[in-house]
């Protein structure tokens, strides 16, 4: 409920604790204090409290926060605590990279199925989903309640085959082709897009 | 030189303005008023306008804005009017794709070597480029003054590539791998942690 509330920025910050509370708690790190967090994750102590407080603030008493304790309520605001059902559309070299990366799997992310036009890589094998033509998504989205669709097919069609996923109710987008959605306002988008990001670098580089 | 004040949140934008107007300029659209460009990307004509101010506002007059000027100039400014040198380190799925994705070529962005540690990769060609092994790096770094290492490899050994790299004098990291670079504040670094993204997109579904 309280979670409508909180700012992008503090969002865009919960991944990265979940990332370094995961890392303390597989050394076998038991609690931590804000400032020992701080050092580790090169953010000021009272930015950690700041963000944790949107949350309840996660009791840090005088001894630190419990990493397990920590991990996981994140974890469950995330909600990494729920599957989520993937599909893949377009299984070029990003889609089978997508496709193969088991982390995804280790949090609850799973891949129900990937589509391509291309016949030529149609019925191949990608960690054991077949690669499937494109008129067989929406049979697959009836089937499998499927929550994320994956673009990584070129921005030409990017637009189209998203508006058909809508159609079929898909509700939320990891969006890699070059190209911004236009969707509804209740429809979730998450855009990687990778020249940006090399653009950012590239400025970064020329200020110099 | 002015370039060196403008905030982050206006850079992080300026790939995206590039975006539009490459292909208004595609479509032959010779000039553009802020209004209509506002439409088109969904920001207010006044965030458009201040964006620019900060360039000198690229001289719109009472017609609009050119659009082959304004696309030359923010490509100047993210400095993509240069080459840029480009390194690949970890030949799987990623980097293949990176390697495979002919518009960073177009922008200016050279890959000038592939680097894996897997004997069974070695020696395959991407594009053109031989993948080799690891202790070939240093001699390619010297030969084609690389500006920018790509890391495509696991987070266990990211870090201290990085480390190698830095050594070796690349001054700019793309960095992939599921780790924070701590490397020295002169050196650049632009991330794409997909975990991360992954987990914003489910966080957004679970607030629903």
């Amino acid at each position: 409920m309280e979670a409508k509330e909180i700012s992008q920025a503090v969002i865009g910050r919960l991944p990265r604790y979940y990332r370094y509370l995961g890392e303390l708690r597989d050394e076998g790190v038991e609690r931590i204090s804000s400032q020992d967090l701080s050092k580790l994750m090169a953010v000021t102590a009272s930015q950690i409290r700041q963000d944790f407080n949107n949350f309840g603030g996660f009791g840090q008493q005088g001894y630190g926060y419990n990493v397990e304790f920590l991990y996981s309520e994140i974890g469950k605001i995330l909600g990494l605590d729920q599957q989520h059902h993937l599909i893949i559309i377009g299984a070029g070299n990003l889609g089978q990279a997508l496709a193969n990366y088991m982390n995804f799997e280790r949090r609850g992310f799973i891949i129900k199925g990937i589509f391509d036009t291309n016949e030529q890589i149609q019925g191949k094998q990608i960690r054991g989903i077949t690669v499937q033509p494109m008129d067989r998504i929406k049979a697959c989205v009836d089937e499998y309640n499927i929550d994320i669709a994956v673009l990584t097919i070129p921005k030409d069609s990017a637009v189209e085959v998203a508006n058909t996923l809508v159609g079929y109710g898909v509700k939320a987008f990891w969006n890699f082709a070059h190209v911004d959605l236009h969707l509804p306002k209740s429809i979730k988008v998450e855009n990687v897009h990778l020249s940006d990001s090399l653009m950012k670098l590239s400025y970064m580089i020329s200020c110099d």
